[in-house]
């Protein structure tokens, strides 16, 4: 194989795709919300996740006090609507959710607020996190954990067209890139922010 | 929505499909290579990843003492190759990128051994290592990155046809589970264990 060199700006598109999550979170009854890209598994038992997101995020700070936030898997179905979840803030619209016309479910266990179109859900409490350069990597538990039929063990796929993400054009029009697990693609364009 | 309970112990199977890597380390003249499925960018600027592996592994030992690797990704053609790589231990086999048909370079800054036949590399530096649960998350810097003509800023799919690893199934036969972005799926069998 020849290769190119790869600018270090442009290292995480090498990753890519990546299935996104959206975080939520709440604090004195507002609701926060953003899409992740950059969220894995890092434990079996305890089920622990990594979930690393840039401080500037009002979510973030939601985050921080409250220690507690949940992991959302939307499809592809919803492409558009993670897209646009990424363009707002969370100090311009005050139910972002309702805002890109998600609804906000009560968690099982007294969490932060769930998706209610999710596929997948995790109910989560921070244990630690670490400054990693420009992002904040958050460490956190699993308490609870729920998905939808196509999910028995294994993810069988039939209901659930998982969303993959490759990367955002920033060449002329901004617009988030989204592929299907068969194989169509999708640019999702961002209209709040050029 | 109607969400079923899921069992903490399959907690990370939501987060799948993911993109596997292969971590190749050089310790003393010899190389070792095992997938990793738990891997994501944690920073823009300096460029840094997360690697969660098991500290079981052989592979581990070798990064813990030399403080170094390199992170390849092999596409859906070698998907044979990546399930294999993941059931042979060092400890069996002195050189596990050949025994499974892979062929190991040098890298272009004195790091560790690259995959010739991956269509990306990144050549990492460990900074620090937290455990968490089952797992250790290592964080690296990236010193070098590499990729075919497919990448280009972003990767264009066209020849660079991405692994995404499902799972691994354990009922019967052991087999890995990939998929390809164009809705293909493939089982292989993991012969070497049961």
């Amino acid at each position: 194989m020849n290769w190119n060199h790869v600018d270090p700006a442009k290292v995480h598109r090498l990753f890519y795709p990546q299935v996104p999550v959206i975080v939520t979170v709440e604090r004195k009854g507002r609701v926060g919300a953003m899409p992740a890209i950059w969220c894995i598994p890092l434990s079996f038992k305890p089920p622990l996740i990594g979930l690393a997101i840039a401080p500037e995020h009002e979510t973030y700070n939601m985050i921080l006090e409250t220690q507690a936030f949940a992991v959302n898997w939307l499809d592809y179905s919803h492409a558009d609507q993670v897209g646009e979840l990424g363009e707002i803030s969370g100090k311009e619209y005050a139910e972002k959710l309702a805002a890109v016309a998600l609804t906000a479910v009560k968690g099982m266990e007294n969490s932060p607020p769930l998706i209610q179109e999710a596929s997948a859900v995790l109910e989560c409490r921070t244990r630690e996190s670490y400054r990693t350069g420009t992002h904040e990597l958050i460490i956190a538990e699993v308490l609870g954990a729920y998905a939808a039929d196509s999910f028995s063990d294994y993810w069988d796929f039939s209901q659930y067209n998982a969303l993959l993400y490759s990367g955002t054009l920033t060449n002329g029009k901004k617009s988030w890139i989204f592929m299907s697990l068969q194989g169509t693609t999708k640019r999702v364009p961002l209209e709040h922010k050029t």
